[in-house]
């Protein structure tokens, strides 16, 4: 039940992340982790990217406008934030992944799969760095893959035996 | 339809962040957001909190193992991170919200509403603090709160008219 009837509506829609490069952030999240590109407004300045897994084939059938106002209508949305410049900005530093002083708050984002060791290989053999392979310590049932700006990405299995 | 056979079981599962103290941050969540706590598992050094909406009211009848390991199997979870002894450490600087430099990075999670003057009436009378009001600004249809560790959370209509 939700906890309060003010808060019955409400969802845990998305979660934003800057990128320094849509050309290379967009394949990664669509080719290899496998979500769609559900929409994107160029805001001036910058541009969102929103982008969500589309479990049960709703998007195909979609107009852009049904799909840019469903954008907010649903959880596990990744918003990609593109600030124009930083793709071709010799100076740009990079982001922070958040896992390091300074900058240290923000951990990760985490895709449930069903086969952890499958998606890994998978992963692999398209290139993707590994902050840890499932082999690696002691946690030997999940994973971090690293985005191309370096942001942790959690594989985790749906059923976890803890 | 998924994008590849490969990624059809994939998920965007949580987002995970750190808090200074889970006493402040899980009523926070829970109280003022409406999330549900799902699951909390005592690592050691830290504690993981899992928390999430309960739309559909399954938790209500579900034993702990089980929401324990339904917590991978759904969107929209919150991964809050709780690293022993900052709560009460004096030194402790407080957590990075990725908004501004050094840091920037990550910037915020939003949560969908049916009415955004509403909840934010709502928020205002609960004393949470606001980055951008609903008046603040030209985006009037949307607003930033505050988490308790500083973390920017957007609040977002279901319907957004841009």
């Amino acid at each position: 039940m939700p906890r309060t009837a003010e808060t019955a509506s409400f969802q845990f829609n998305h979660t934003m992340i800057r990128v320094k490069d849509p050309k290379v952030s967009i394949p990664f999240y669509t080719d290899i982790i496998g979500m769609d590109l559900l929409s994107e407004k160029n805001m001036g300045d910058f541009t969102l990217y929103f982008l969500a897994f589309d479990h049960d084939g709703s998007y195909a059938s979609m107009t852009q406008e049904q799909k840019d106002k469903a954008r907010f209508s649903r959880e596990g949305v990744l918003e990609l934030t593109h600030n124009h410049g930083t793709e071709s900005d010799a100076n740009f530093q990079g982001y922070s992944s958040g896992n390091s002083d300074p900058g240290r708050g923000f951990g990760h984002i985490a895709v449930t799969v069903d086969d952890v060791e499958k998606a890994c290989e998978r992963f692999e053999k398209l290139g993707v760095a590994f902050k840890k392979k499932p082999s690696d310590g002691k946690m030997r049932h999940i994973a971090f893959i690293l985005d191309p700006d370096g942001y942790w990405i959690e594989i985790v299995p749906r059923v976890m035996q803890l």
